[in-house]
Order: structure tokens, then C-alpha cells, then sequence
């Protein structure tokens, strides 16, 4: 229709009015916040961490120029980042006090208000799919332990032996801060916000926990409202010392701002990471993205793994506060 | 000051800046929301919901009114409910799929946003107590089954075995709504909100989550933001299908709206409970306080249980929608 109108004559090419060549969609990822400094990273691990992010924003975007949805781009991303050592999220997840892993993760559909999460599951390879089977899959949000795997193999998911996510790295880390007397909080999440060509958002994250934890602890990553967050407008995802984004209910609070504060979604994200976490000595991050493809990635820690592509399909990774 | 002030006909006596006689504080409780019909209770049902809720009641307006903390009151309240088999927390929880009960409850402090959560504990008696002792000894907010148990343990907490929940009256609905292949969701839950004499927010809420649950489910109880949020303007906790509560982080949306939007705390939590909740066919309702110990109690099923005490000490108690 538009395309007669503009060979009639009848619709300006004014470039406010034109149409655009592809429609808008926006993916924006990250692998975590914390003490991420230049000195202490070779080149070529810096390499391979930025090869890795490339990797997985790559999957997502070739799901969205192709018009998927931001769910399965969400889903394309993370599956990249936990089936790598690299990140604390799947195959590279910190080791808890006993030595094992605890993963959590969650996702949710901004379009239709729909989660999916999981706490505490120990043989799950993916469990970024594992939460998008309870939201598609089960009357429920939120399953958590022998009981969230039970569900797993309902749908028909291998489990995975925990040998699958010993790493020689993370043992050592384990003893290291064990020998520090739990000094040294290592933490670290994977994360993506998508906007696709139908205008939907979709937020999701994945996460190890916070190296050394006890308890059954679960952070914010699985929490609807905390660590992950979308709407119809606004998606959040987020990364750090889980506590503190638990009581501030940080995504949600992001995206309440922008809806009933009417601040604008970097304003909002600013004063919830750079202000009120600082002044609490929360550290972290997040991701925000809205429905006009803005987005904003603030972090108050010396780093964080993040990148983001758009329609025309430059990816760019950062991992610096410097950058 | 001030009386010096007023003996030397320095201040008026109009009755908006009199001194207040006693300082103002504020407790709110429910019991539950759902299918509750005045038809369906025989009067001695009736009286024995309605004595155990004045007792809870009466159990924090002690603590507040001699000065405590609106933590120890909401502690108190819900710790009467949790031994009572009457309500769908502690000894009257419902039972799971597998027969078992699997509880979640959480506290938090307003003054001092802290929070503290425990998810799917079988084998504590007052889980809101263990959800304190994790905000309070504990560097996390949120603890899950046995991990959860392990730290109470550490904490010298004893542990009760399954058979202390195990009632008749628990076992024939799970025998029932098996039959009825699931089509009644029983849930309920208990919950306070309290303001204490130093002007301290406090919000808590304990359940056994829904009957006949499988897979680990964790409900809205439990998540800092859904079911349960304070913080120093206002206090929140649900009861009601929890997966709504959880997608709609309704806790802390209504306390965002006073916050961000101005709306009044009887305004948010209507929008949220009577509008957004309703159009979703999400069942429940909400017991919600502020600073001022303005307090609401919306909810939009036939009945809730609930009850509220102020500095008069009188206390109310409420059961079906047209009281």
C-alpha cells in the first residue's frame, strides 16, 4: 500500500515519514558485571570473551532479521553463553560450597505477561529452556530443585551428569575462596533483552549464583521482578550482588519508573544502578531495552561483559568501564 | 517542646496539631482468599476462623502496642496462623501431589529493605521464623529445601517431621481434588502488614501454596515483590493464584504507583487487584499499609480472611465480601 502511494506520488519521502528498510528489532546481551579490569585479562583471554559474545549475539540476531521472535532470540543467545566455560551460567557455573552446581534462570514474554523460571537445578545443561518449558509447558512460574528436574524429564530433557560442568577453573576459584574465607564474591550472570519485528519483548537470564554459596541460596536471576523482567514496554535483565536486586526488585522497579514515573528508560535504569544500588554498595548491572529499540546497559562495577546488535547487523562488544 | 509551647499559649490546640495520644501504629492481616461463602461454613466453622484470627491479631497489637517492632508483630501474627490447621500455612498446610507439604513464606523490613525468604521447607514448623533468621543470620534473602533446612539446623531450629502437617482434613482434599483431576485449585495463605510506633513497615506472608502441586513449585509468597514487599511508605502481602501475583510483581507494583504514580495506596492496590488481576482472571487479594497506617484490603473472590487493630484496640475481623 505504501509502496503505491509513494510510486503515485501521493506520500512525502520526507525522511520523518519515510519508511524504514527494515523494520526495527534489538537485541542487547550480557555476561556479567564485577571486578572486569584490562590488566588483569591476557590478550587472549579478551579474545575469547569478546569471540564468545559476538557468538551468541549473532544467534540472536540472525533469529530476529529472519522475524523470530525475541523469545527464541533471547533463548538463542543465552544457549551460546551457558554452553560456554566462560560465563558463570551453565557449563561454566561457579561451584557451590559442596562443590556442585546450582543453576538458576528465568525468561519472560513481555507480549503476554508469561515466565518461566527455575531454582536450583543440578543436572540441567540448559536451563534457560528449562524455564521456557515451565512457561509454555506447566500451569506454574517458578520450580525449583529435584522437583523442577522431575518436570524436566516429564518433557522429555536429558539430564546431565555434574561432571558436565566441572571445570579445572572454577575448582580452583572454589579453593581460593574458600582459602579467603569468602572474601572474594565471585558472581556472574548471562543475560539478553529482545525486541523483535513484531514489537515484543522478551527478557531472560541465566546464572551459576555467586561462587562458594550454601544453603539452597537463590539469587535474583530466577526472580520475576528482580533479575529478570519484560513487559509491553520495557525488559530487564540484570547481574551482581543478587541480594541487593532481590530487595530493590530492580527490573521491575526500572520498568515502573519509566511507566509511572515517566522517566525515560536510561534515566530510570541510571538511578536504580548508578544511585540507589551505590548507596546500598549493591554491585552490578543491567541490561534495559524498550519498545522503540532504545536501550541502556548501566553497571556500577570496574566492568561488564555486554554487547548489542540492531537491524543493521554491527555487533558491538564491550567489555570495560573505559569503552 | 511542644508542651511548653502550649502552656505558654504559644500553640493553639486545634485538632490537626494536637499531639496525638497515643502514637499512631497499624496492623493488617489475611488469611486467605477464595471460594470462602457464607453458605458453604457451618457457625461453628465460622467461630473458629474468626477466634483464631482476633487471637493472631491480638498476638501483634501486644508487641505494638507496648512498643515493639512492626517485625516482631508481623512475626507474632503469623506465627498464631502457622499453628493453627485452619489456614493454608505451617501445621495447616495443603498437601502436594506427593502427598507432602512443601512451605514458603517470607518476611521483610521496610526501614531497612531487608528481606528474608525460604522456599519449599518440609520440616519447619513456623517457617516465618525461619525466613527472619535468613534476613537476619544469614548474608542471603532467599533459601530453598534442603539447603533452606541445613542453615535452620545451624541456626538451632528444630525440625519437625512431615507427620506434625499431616490432618485428615488436608488428606481428603488432596483425595478430592485428585478426583476432580484438578480442577479445584485450593489455595490460601497467611499474611501481615504492620506499622510500629517508630514508624517501621514490616510485611510477611507464610503459605503451604496450592494443593496437589508438583514439580518443586514456588508460588508468589515466598518472592520478594510479589507476594511480600516493605518498604519505608508501604507494605504488602498477598494470597491468591500465585503465578498472577508473580507475572504481575503485584506487591511491589502497588507500592511503585503510590511511589512513582501518586496514586493513593487504596487507588493502587484496586487498580491492580479489581482491574489488572481481574482482566487476567488472576484470583486473590491483597492486604496493603502505608506510613500514615492508612491501610486496604481489596481482593476479588467471595471471601478473604482478614482483620485489622489500631491504637484503639479494637480489633475487626472479616470473612465474606459484603461485610
Amino acid at each position: 500500500m505504501k509502496h503505491w502511494l509513494l510510486a503515485a506520488g501521493l506520500l512525502s519521502l520526507a525522511p520523518a515519514a519515510s519508511v524504514p528498510q527494515r523494520p526495527p528489532f534489538m537485541l542487547v546481551v550480557h555476561g556479567g558485571a564485577g571486578t572486569i579490569r584490562r590488566q588483569d585479562m591476557t590478550p587472549a583471554q579478551d579474545s575469547a570473551y569478546r569471540a564468545t559474545l559476538t557468538q551468541a549475539i549473532r544467534a540472536g540476531y540472525d533469529v530476529l532479521r529472519r522475524g523470530g521472535s525475541s523469545l527464541d532470540a533471547v533463548t538463542a543467545v543465552i544457549t551460546v553463553l551457558e554452553d560456554s566455560p566462560l560465563f558463570n551460567a551453565g557449563k561454566g557455573a561457579v561451584l557451590t560450597n559442596a562443590g556442585t552446581v546450582e543453576l538458576d534462570a528465568a525468561i519472560m514474554d513481555g507480549a503476554a505477561l508469561r515466565a518461566g523460571a527455575v531454582a536450583g537445578v543440578k543436572h540441567i545443561k540448559n536451563p534457560i529452556t528449562l524455564a521456557r518449558l515451565v512457561m509454555e509447558k506447566s500451569p506454574h512460574v517458578m520450580l525449583a530443585g529435584d522437583g523442577a528436574e522431575a518436570f524436566a524429564k516429564e518433557q522429555g530433557m536429558t539430564l546431565v551428569p555434574q561432571s558436565y560442568f566441572y571445570t579445572e577453573r572454577r575448582a580452583r576459584e572454589l579453593e581460593r575462596i574458600k582459602a579467603a574465607e569468602a572474601k572474594q564474591r565471585a558472581h556472574g550472570t548471562v543475560g539478553a533483552v529482545a525486541l523483535d519485528q513484531q514489537g515484543r519483548l522478551a527478557a531472560g537470564t541465566s546464572t551459576g549464583g555467586t561462587a562458594n554459596k550454601r544453603w539452597g541460596r537463590i539469587g535474583d536471576s530466577p526472580i520475576v521482578g528482580a533479575g529478570t523482567y519484560a513487559s509491553d514496554a520495557c525488559a530487564v535483565s540484570a547481574t551482581g550482588a543478587g541480594e541487593y536486586f532481590i530487595r530493590n526488585v530492580v527490573a521491575h522497579d526500572i520498568c515502573a519508573r519509566v511507566r509511572y514515573a515517566r522517566e525515560s528508560l536510561e534515566q530510570a535504569a541510571r538511578e536504580v544502578v548508578l544511585e540507589e544500588l551505590v548507596a546500598q554498595h549493591g554491585d552490578g548491572g543491567v541490561i534495559a531495552l524498550d519498545n522503540d529499540g532504545h536501550f541502556t546497559m548501566p553497571f556500577n562495577t570496574e566492568g561488564m561483559y555486554r554487547g548489542s546488535v540492531g537491524p543493521d547487523g554491527q555487533i558491538v562488544v564491550k567489555i570495560y568501564r573505559d569503552e
